[in-house]
């Protein structure tokens, strides 16, 4: 086998070994009735900023806990652990995206049981943590007015695999000239259909929006479990 | 062997292959007497921005060419093609980053000879991208005032591998509440005697400086070949 022929068969090994422990990690999460969210964005749209006032308009009524990936500093772990909820950074080093390894090794000492919802929050990347399954009941996709409103085609691989699409920063739109209206056309435009959500976590637009949002799928889940 | 041993000989195996390509990349800059940047950010940081201002202010006069590397779309070459000079869109796909071997490719049809200037506009992400050498001889790192000014700290393996910190959207500081030297100081405690401008391709803060450092590092560059 040719080099390239080499690579591709060790890539698609890490891919199959990542989704073995996706279904596995899934599987924990169905048993323990937990509800799962991987938010992935590129770095600084503002994942950190939603879930932190996310978190804190949950917990305790809310059972929540968040793992949070970064190749470096527990600055993010610090600021969701503000809302007194559990909390763990993963660091990542040199890489550029979570694997269920990781996730499954974050959350070992924790019991499931004990969570109604647990997010996931990716390292900064629009392009690699796509391919890889976290074992997530939801994948929410950050995009912020501050980027422009080409990224949904830009990065198609990320919006392809995306749930809800959450516009965050709407705060900013005017300030950084960014058209909404087209960023959402954009989404729509990669993956019809797609539930879309704008955002200020500062100023708290859509914020209810995306609780009941929360609120709804966790229910949905936690009735499944009582079944 | 085990499969993460197998992945790690892989992987230098790429990374090996890269270096080997990178340095007859950067042998035939050389050669050429051209000055090579790659510019490296997050998505949606304003590399388009700066290098469509960047070209259009030095077309025809120093002889810039570009080469642009995106999942899809072929929106930024578009956009640096209006400076008139000539451009070339790479489709990486579900690629996250540049190699060597797609800037040999993109550039296999011009003469080297024909120009002073070749920048090259990395796929938006902060991680991965810092390990490809592709022959350049300035890595310019972008980081916008939208993103934060922890990302220095978060994304350490760019900051650690690039020449120039360029401080994009400071026009938008204000409104997005950035503390441009507190960002400056992460950028300095990370890589320390960084060179670091802040710009604004918008409104033109630090685009003079900017243009001087290329001009000062192209004038060296062909002086070289001179001699």
């Amino acid at each position: 086998m040719d080099s390239a022929g080499e690579t591709r068969t060790i890539r698609r090994r890490i891919l199959q070994h990542n989704e073995d422990l996706a279904a596995e990690l899934r599987a924990d999460f169905e048993r323990a009735g937990v509800f799962v969210v991987n938010v992935v964005s590129s770095p600084g749209s503002g994942k950190t900023e939603l879930l932190q006032r996310t978190m804190a308009a949950l917990h305790p009524g809310v059972r929540v806990a968040a793992v949070t990936g970064d190749l470096a500093t527990e600055n993010d772990a610090d600021r969701l652990a503000l809302s007194g909820a559990p909390v763990r950074q993963i660091l990542t080093g040199t890489m550029c995206h979570l694997e269920a390894d990781m996730v499954a090794e974050a959350i070992s000492e924790w019991q499931l049981d004990d969570f109604d919802l647990l997010f996931i929050e990716n390292v900064g990347n629009m392009v690699c943590p796509s391919g890889f399954d976290l074992g997530e009941d939801l994948r929410v996709m950050l995009v912020a007015t501050t980027e422009g409103e080409d990224k949904p085609l830009k990065y198609p691989t990320l919006t392809l695999t995306a749930d809800v699409a959450v516009i965050s920063k709407i705060d900013l739109a005017e300030p950084v000239e960014c058209d909404v209206d087209l960023l959402a056309a954009n989404l729509d435009e990669v993956r019809p259909g797609i539930e879309i959500l704008r955002t200020s976590a500062k100023r708290g637009d859509g914020i209810e929006q995306w609780l009941d949002l929360l609120r709804a799928r966790i229910g949905a889940k936690s009735a499944a479990k009582a079944d």
